[in-house]
């Protein structure tokens, strides 16, 4: 395995972890590649910035930053330890800079419409014929398949897969701090420097010292405040319900033969669901947005009005929904919308969102969800919910919340006599009280 | 004049200035407009997010941190006050709110490219058939012509100008504490809160307490960092370079009938020098990354590796430049650079970058410059750099930059015995050295 | 009802809030009151700086926090809104700033060894012939009594109890943050400004709109993690121990006349269990360490040992102690320090700590902990804890601790072949086992 | 020389560095003595407190900051550099954390008053029977002698002496931070991260890569601010003439038998002028503030107010003063003091600060002024003048500032028909007029 080092450190101001230090010249070319540079037109929180104006930032940063943590963890805590094998150093610096490679434009959505898979992408960007591949390639003939073992969690060191994806990972911990400082919000802040210097690579995992118990316990509060305040803010929800009915839209379109003014030339293989990572790779959040500006002028006029809010920021309003409860007023607001003209499809949407705070091990369930161990004086290791009673409160509780989406202002446009209308403004404040 | 309040206040989570508060309607309105949600998709820094990867934030952002600040100093500091008329207290903000509606996607280069001037749009923008024009129009009959004069610098209250562009104004304050937070850098650090609390108005113009005068000083230090150390940067010159050099390329190919792969629709009227407002607001920075990725597959081999260069952020170098000892040098590179079959008018550009950290009244020239004043205790007004050492000292000196910038990645594949590249390398090594 | 302004608003420069703003004369001239001066000298957090070298801070910097915090609460907050008497601004603030005056230095140990409350000397400050007093009587002949009435919390108007002492009280808010900041510890944090601007008056109580109720779960979580890393820390809590058992000896010592070098003049009065306003208000931490010093002469080895720990900071040594199942063991060990000749009642000391994160109401019990009502947007109010899940989860559970404190030094220092030596380090080492 | 490690790294969390790191037994035997734990209860910054109340730190804070400082340069930056020979690395260590441990209580003043050095002071501790000396003597029989060295800017490694004590030393850096910190200033922020990353050790000083002389501008820009926002405040200079004139007044009243209530058995020795270690470290400022409490009630008028100003915050009261011009005027002030019955030696006083923000070398004065050394990527060295425009401006000036101090309570209390009376404030006033 060769490593070449750069004659001198390359350093990346960054604006959470102060700067990014950069030594191997492996590292330096990857960051390089087009591929990783294309990450940098792919936002970091898709549709958050229409509610927080400050998330604009990209995936390019936030992979940077898991570099870094990682890099410190390896550099500063584990190296010279006995459990550790610095091996697997260089293999962890790249997964972590490399980890979310193949993630698309506004992939939540964008996985959902095409059922796609961003770490397949990403395997695939690592495997193929790319600069990446090229890169990862100097480095040893199998080098490249081993970073996609460990992005593909079957690596044999699950002590490096523990870094990379498990319940207090570099990626968390990046992300949690990052998307809390670009959108100003004061949750997701944790001392991740504690953390890292309480880590401890043990068998087949890496654990944490009980001496900095409390710090992950907040680390677990700030991921529960992040994501009911933050990933799970109902009018972020509110824009992606817009953009996956454009793309459902489109595709529909497209198999009807639709005759676009603009056509979809970017989507062509993705609407016949025979996508390749040369296509993959053309696509980004401008693409997208060239698209979404250039159909607002095109015929049908679902599209046209979708492109237009989304664009526009004209978003659907919404009301919480109790699918136990509240199913056959959703049946009835279906009917009702159709009959004044406003496709329930498109226009009357249930959006879910669902997550557990932490979770202990539940064989046999959910197995990605490792949990987080605890390191005793003694040498002991315990499973977090055991020692700390706040994570025991909350453990394993799932919270799930439903919310039902519609257009209030075309619904306001119909006219004032219409039946439709004045029944389904009824419904929708039924459900609201309820 | 009507001025309707919203029934609640709206705050927007802002990583500057923490909240954001929004209590008029026609506010809010502004804020909802398709000409200002568009400044979402144009990047206040524009390049520099290739040198400092986290200042990816947009003109939105900033934009909204303008208006806040205004509306702290008039709700907060200037209310009440007898030189103060609060009748211009909506003016100001909208005025602040939409300074930069008129910017194009990566001005800096576009407006020297197609000699356009934002400010030009700005008042277009808020005097046209636009949904802002008829936001504003429900304030009044002439309230946008009012808009559009603070703008311009010509409304009679030289107090509201002061306010949105003077040396000290809302403007720079919001861009230099905002371009730091994004960029991590630690300059763009001042007590703008001590400076808003003792901001006065007094006739013709806004004064600072003197008991305020460091928070100033502190103020004109950050910026001069900020230039330096920020703005002008040379990889974000580069970059700029480059981007410049493609909207050259790609007007002088239309100019010679070539015939595109991909057309540049949005940019004909720009390539004619007939740009209307209605085409200029379909200009945003997805449009423009659009046609710059299409564009690496023209047969043109100059806008094919321009845009490729942008895209993937294959910059160029530099060496510093010394415009009055250095131009035969310069004629030299620009023969050899013929010979080698490079052009030089693309591949061989100086860049110039001057500033001025602060400049005290000079009659005549610059008049746009007004000096801060300071209000002393007993009432006395004076020019700040009579009463501060540490701004006389700098004040009036102004500080100017040239860079030389070339392809060294072309240079170096030039075939080893080439004549032309060994006397090139040398010539730019020898402006180096000097 | 008197209530001057000041001529121009006065600040303090607060690490904390930033600025402390003050433009009633009565305030200032509180402040300027030797009584109030006094809180100079007395830390806000007693031992703490033993733990946490930063936490130096003293009362008078928390006192003018608290007054800042009530100050925005009615000033921009409660004012205009129908459900709160302006008439009771003046109140709320000097109760604020005053609360916390009569504490005594190292008040924990203080009171615990004195059977004082420092309510009571904060009431009987406000009420007797001291400078606070003169103060409060310029506002009205009654403004005293009132005042002290908001510290007894038996004052009619509920809503000014609600904002000085209640599970989310001004109180709170300022130490979390204020001792958050001079420990540099990362708990501590919760957004603030967000909780002041959902506060709202309500019949007998101040509610919080149920938007804020996130930023609530994050304070009261802030309040959890500070008690147990910060306020409890072990190490500061053997400081604690130690002191308190210097004032436990110095009045044994006075009661048994023996012949002090040094006399404990300033505690004549204390140790007599008669101690008056007067001779209260002479002391402070600076009168404290003088004695200590003095008395690392004193012939008693008791006492002069114990001060020479606290000076020098050699601390005792603890273990986790189970009261219910260790008992017979603190037995035996109490019996082997009297054989070994060293007195246990000064030198085997168990120390308890016990904390509830949040309580809901509990009829009958504990009466002063007013559960945190929120507000809906329904008008409905709500326990907090019927609201928030995680709340609920940890509500009402309260977290013991008990340690076992012992000077391992002078344990040490037992010749090696004693038998009590190796007995007790025996029984220590089962302890810490367990 | 031996340097054992201790069995675990040790920790102090610490609000300016995060975490001050320990390795090494003897800096953390140093912190345990008790001549180092004296350092607690002196404050950073004397009466600052006064005017910006969260300035209550201790030099035992500073003290470990500037540790960590030097900790971190020479084990992250300097180690394993040729140019750096580690053997001087605990040398480092230990100089800096025991720098200040000379100071006496409230120093500015102190030694003023007493004619001493705290510098002498702090070798003789070193040098002396004291528990410190006991600790470096672990190290190598003349370890202590090299530290006293180093504190003496006598040792032969220049490399040293430049951490410790130079323009831009470790000793700086650490209080600029933590003293803005500490009073919650906004000035006081600069890129020390990037600093240390830029320190390279060179024959006989230690330089900064020209690539960090931003940062070093900015620096020295917060020294500036730092010195006269803070460090001069007239306030704070308010309390510290109170303070000098106690000292001299109680000095005054020994030299003259007078016969004190409460005996000066502290400061014996230093009005004998024959003050040794021993004595000496047996003051602090509790001791002080003792001795200014009970002197409140001393039948000495001047003594008993003047105590009573310092413990109750009622300082002096000032005006600018030109001792060029006004030299007359203070004379006549000083006559009708007399007249007035208020001694001008004690209530009429003048105080001058006065500063250079930084100075280039001057041969043959002021020779503890080394300048800072740039190194440009071509390995020459130049001083930095030379090479910011900024420094450059304002090198070399000293700005110097004198306030006139009075008692302005005492005047007003003079009978209003006193002729003294009226002259004295007509006097102060002409000269707050010019």
């Amino acid at each position: 395995m060769t490593n070449s080092k750069l004659s001198e450190e390359k350093v990346f101001k960054d604006p959470v972890h102060r700067y990014i230090h950069v030594r191997d010249k492996v590292i330096w070319d990857l960051i390089g590649t087009k591929e990783f540079q294309r990450l940098r037109r792919i936002r970091q929180l898709g549709t958050t910035y229409l509610t927080f104006h400050g998330a604009e930032h990209s995936r390019f940063n936030h992979s940077l930053g898991v570099y870094e943590i990682v890099r410190r963890i390896v550099d500063d805590v584990f190296k010279g330890r006995k459990e550790w094998n610095d091996d697997d150093r260089l293999l962890c610096l790249c997964a972590a800079l490399l980890h979310d490679l193949g993630h698309g434009p506004f992939s939540h959505s964008f996985e959902k419409v095409f059922h796609l898979d961003h770490e397949d992408f990403t395997r695939a960007i690592i495997l193929g014929e790319t600069e990446v591949n090229a890169v990862l390639r100097t480095v040893g003939a199998d080098f490249a398949k081993k970073v996609a073992e460990v992005i593909a969690k079957t690596y044999e060191n699950k002590q490096v897969i523990s870094l990379i994806s498990s319940q207090i990972d570099a990626d968390r911990m990046d992300y949690l701090q990052r998307d809390a400082y670009y959108t100003g919000v004061s949750y997701g802040h944790f001392d991740m420097e504690r953390i890292l210097r309480v880590m401890r690579p043990r068998e087949d995992q890496v654990v944490i010292k009980s001496s900095g118990m409390h710090a992950v316990e907040d680390y677990i509060m700030s991921r529960y405040q992040m994501y009911w305040q933050v990933y799970f803010h109902p009018v972020t929800r509110s824009a992606e319900v817009i953009l996956t009915k454009i793309l459902h839209r489109a595709k529909q379109l497209y198999k009807e033969k639709y005759s676009f003014k603009h056509h979809p030339l970017h989507f062509y293989s993705l609407f016949e669901d025979k996508v390749d990572v040369k296509d993959y790779l053309k696509l980004d959040e401008s693409i997208m947005f060239y698209y979404f500006q250039a159909w607002q002028e095109e015929e049908d006029i679902i599209l046209n009005d979708l492109c237009s809010r989304f664009i526009n920021r004209d978003l659907f309003k919404f009301v919480e929904f109790n699918p136990n409860e509240q199913m056959m007023t959703l049946l009835q607001l279906n009917k009702l919308f159709k009959q004044a003209g406003i496709d329930p499809d498109y226009y009357l949407v249930i959006d879910s969102s669902s997550d557990l705070p932490y979770d202990f091990y539940r064989p046999g369930e959910e197995e990605e969800r490792l949990p987080i161990h605890l390191l005793k004086a003694n040498g002991e290791i315990r499973e977090l919910s055991r020692e700390s009673e706040i994570v025991d409160a909350i453990s394993g509780k799932r919270r799930t919340d439903h919310k039902l989406y519609y257009p209030l202002d075309l619904l306001e446009d119909l006219s004032t006599n219409s039946k439709a209308k004045k029944e389904i403004l009824e419904l929708l404040n039924r459900i609201n009280r309820d």
